[in-house]
């Protein structure tokens, strides 16, 4: 099963924990020949990297990569490529004073009943700082998917309950939390800044779309397009749902409304489908939400248990983002790149060439 | 990636059309000395069964499972255990009509793309009736998790826009919609005979949970519970989302209110978490919901094209369900089932005996 | 790890014991479009059937093949192809007087101790009537192979210690033994008898070779060309050793004389190497050989205990080969060209095309 | 098929190239809980390392390890163990000379052929120092055997075609080969040199075992045992055949002769298995001995051709080890560590509890 590992010829390993020595990810089945952008990792990195405005934490971490195997001269060698990041700005003493006490809706008390142990320094493995692996491995997957033709992009749909009235993509890397509509951007930043002046914080939605994908792709029965595509998204930390097209308002809807009559050249009316049919692409965009919850850590006093089981109080230490949806909008964007990655070399060998 | 194989150690291959000779399943990792209960295996392919009443397809299948291997004198030896269908009731000229027509919502026009080809016959592997090899695994996988403790149950939680006052675990088995709520399960199965009246269809939402699942199942960081589950629901035809605890509402919420307590005893003062705290189970009820779109196949003409690119018109043959989700209740048990079998024996390895 | 199944994107998964109602396999991975000869099925199968000479078993199993799915009009669809072989010629009654002993030599013992029982009719899994099922996807695989201009062939090349003198491929068909010398054929065959005279049995060593195969196969670095042929080959039960190349005798050897020299043409001057440089095929013949023991089963009495540890006496009832080499024959061509579907539909993803 | 990781509970991933910026390996698997042993690490890797002897290579290299996640305070956490290693004594500039040259016995030919492209300073990821991962992997996996009480061992069973008269592992860390036999070290000491003088390389045969092992390991039909430890081994550069037990003299043997009879208390008379019956380990020691070819890489001129395919000379340059096999004994130890580790914790679901 493989936990730290995702995906089958197009294969992610990431590794590293928030206040160890470093984190990284592994990248096997890059294809040979394939130019590696430096420029380009970094400027998805930047998306990711905390303390990039003021609705994100204001914690300072470089995410420096470094590419250590599986490159030359800018060319990707067949072997696997792997890159790494070392941790620079930790504070694990931030932590001491929570060490025996499980934080509400943190990951503290099942890993704890899991592994009979935990990493009390700011969260280990389960931290967000996690994903820097995974933003890494899917500005490589980006490379391979350009090269196809394929453009994977996300936005924050919603945020605090605001949602964005239209969707303009190019306003989201316009404004700090990522919303595809300028006007309800400065909503949704008020809503964050009010939270975190609350000591709380809020959740939202994020949409992401892929471009250009040719129809074909995904694997029957089980590694469906949007099969694998949701284990990819709910493994990220916080996200709490997927749907794809029209999602959960299909459930009342009708079949005659529903269906998206197909036109000449193979074009659809409609996108009910969310570009995905018996979980196989059909050539339309392919689209889906994912709801993230509101960020756990919180400045105030939550209720809790102490290793004990004692009742006891807890405030995280630490600085946390009020809202982690403007961040996680590249996460997002990477895991879906990482699955069309894989779904596009398995795609070679459906039938006779 | 092993499209028609899901699982590490509990692991389901399915194979099989719903117009050829036979579907089956093959079992891996069943452990040597479960009792099978072949009773049990019955009574959950006779919830899946068509025709079971007057809101399904009043389609005849026989479903009658034969074990080719791996259990003896009724106990499981450890060797594979492969279960067979056979086809009896197929009516494959019914399709002649359509061969050369693209079905709207109908995973045709991407299978084609992908294969250069299509069995027209009734949906081939892409027909609800594959499935039936999901059940009889789950099956299985329910009687390992039995001796655990563990249970899982689903229900129709909305049909057709009416959803259910109240979750009372006992109506379930008692209408035809599988609704936990015998009031407004009248009401459903009356949108669902409505729109079988009209030569259409609605969709809807199951709610599944599992009981008595210990803190600690899920494997950071790729294969958290809900990650897991994930796939295994989106890769059931016809499901179009999915959410956890709270799900999409989490993400209007304030972390405040989001946020579970912990109590004394690793209990929870609220569940939106849905059981699952950083992928891994927390100990409280794990629960979810998915989306179920309405049948793409109707009795009525809809817009498409033929396989030479021209506009057409397209009545789909054969008896359909009016609504997936009766019937889909049992196979939504069954994916649940397969994850939580497979999470609980990798959970053996977690941590030094 | 998927005891069960072997491959990556040519993937078997079999199941059945020999006293059971079946055995057989689901091959994922074969592309649509690819014709499905099945004759050529039918003719490997016969390869490896009981009965076939005075120099195998007398046991008639008639192993008649039904393809369950995967296979419309004799063309892969791309969907999973299952093939099954109902058992009709089984007498576990043969078995009873010994289903309390530990048969030396065989798997009873460590099976038992495995899964704290064991299907003492006639050996269930662990019966060489296992291959049957792996017969039936080398077939398939080897139409795979063929439309690429690959050809895997093996024969006997030692039997009881006489090896053949000359390896003349035209011969092996023509003699029960399956060996490549006329003359040795004769001397092969007297020896397998004279030892079941004796109530005794006989090993050998089989020769394998793939023509045609491109340079560049095999994945490093675990996954390389010999290594996952020395995976599929040892998996057969009886095999005691794979070499290849100059093998064993290469340990001997000084490089000057070992490295085979690089002509122009891509050609080598020798093929010490077996066809294979650091786990990747380099375009000369891909060569093996592989050690089988002699039979476990023997109609004369043995030395070892019963199932409480008692010393005991056992002769094993039932029809055995007196030499497993002729019947494995078609069974190591079928696991190398298992092997070998897999590495080409792997190779594709090698390099940006 | 994931070729640069192994296994499938103790899964290792491995990248970088000799004349990178580093290597390393990801350990995913570990359980949380296990003692890291610093030094026990250290001490695999000082077998390992090059310039340990006079008759290994002279290169120096540091092979410093970094454990840089998934240990804290000497425990493993249950997140997965990446271990890094700088390179620091590559001398690229030495390769320029044969660039455009293929070398004989190497992987540079088949390569090329593979990824349309190679690394050729000093063969990148099929450079021998590739191995540090899997010693730095396999010294956990051993960390993890020695609580159940296994252990594994390797050593030179013959060089040159010198073999150990005797088998006395006291005897094998105290000669520079690592023979079993102090007298016929010094012979192989003398052949190691003897051809370095000649500007040539000498093979052997490597003999390995595991005590301790429980009988039940190995996973029917496809991961036997005995077929997982052939991948593994073979997956080793350098190694041309394994053989398990009596191995190919087996095949020159009778049934009675090779049956090991089965005494009280489930000992075997004799173990010409090689511990391993059916692919499942049967509690008897575990031994297997696998060819290793003379070193490819020679100081003296060999017959090949450039990369335009024309007739040329080449003289390897750069310091290498005249016989493979003193360096590989930690290796196969490694890789056969690996393999048991993960069986280990495999067969904790073969049955219930």
């Amino acid at each position: 099963m493989s936990s730290n590992t995702f995906g089958s010829l197009f294969r992610v390993t990431t590794f590293g924990e928030s206040h160890g020595a470093a984190l990284g990810c592994v990248i096997d089945g890059v294809p040979a020949g394939l130019p590696i952008d430096f420029d380009a990792l970094e400027r998805e990195l930047a998306r990711r990297r905390p303390g990039q405005s003021d609705v994100t934490t204001p914690r300072k971490e470089a995410d420096a990569p470094e590419i250590l195997s599986g490159v030359l001269d800018g060319i990707a060698t067949g072997a696997p490529v792997a890159i790494l990041f070392r941790n620079t700005n930790q504070h694990s003493a931030d932590y001491d004073s929570i060490k025996d006490l499980f934080r509400p809706g943190h990951a503290d008390f099942a890993w704890e009943s899991k592994f009979g142990f935990r990493d009390a320094r700011g969260g280990g493995r389960t931290s967000g700082r996690e994903t820097v692996a995974r933003v890494a491995a899917g500005a490589i997957a980006k490379m391979l998917l350009a090269r196809q033709g394929v453009a994977v992009r996300a936005c924050a749909f919603e945020i605090a309950g605001i949602r964005a009235g239209t969707v303009d993509w190019d306003q989201v890397e316009r404004n700090a939390v990522r919303a595809p509509d300028a006007e309800a951007a400065v909503r949704m930043a008020d809503a964050v800044n009010a939270a975190r002046a609350d000591h709380d914080s809020v959740g939202g939605i994020i949409l992401c779309e892929a471009l250009g994908l040719p129809a074909g792709l995904g694997e029957p029965v089980f590694d469906k397009l949007d099969a694998l595509t949701a284990h990819a998204i709910l493994s990220i930390g916080g996200v709490k749902g997927i749907e794809f097209g029209a999602g959960f308002e299909a459930a009342a809807m009708r079949g005659s409304t529903h269906n998206d009559p197909i036109l000449p050249g193979g074009k659809f009316a409609s996108n009910n489908a969310g570009g995905v049919l018996g979980g196989i692409s059909n050539g339309d965009v392919f689209t889906f939400r994912c709801a993230v919850k509101p960020t756990a850590s919180l400045a105030r006093p939550q209720k809790t248990v102490d290793r004990a089981g004692q009742p006891a109080e807890i405030t995280t230490p630490g600085r946390h983002d009020p809202c982690l949806v403007p961040r996680m909008v590249p996460v997002v964007e990477a895991m879906t790149a990482i699955v069309l990655a894989d779904l596009l070399l398995l795609s070679k060998n459906s039938r006779l060439a």
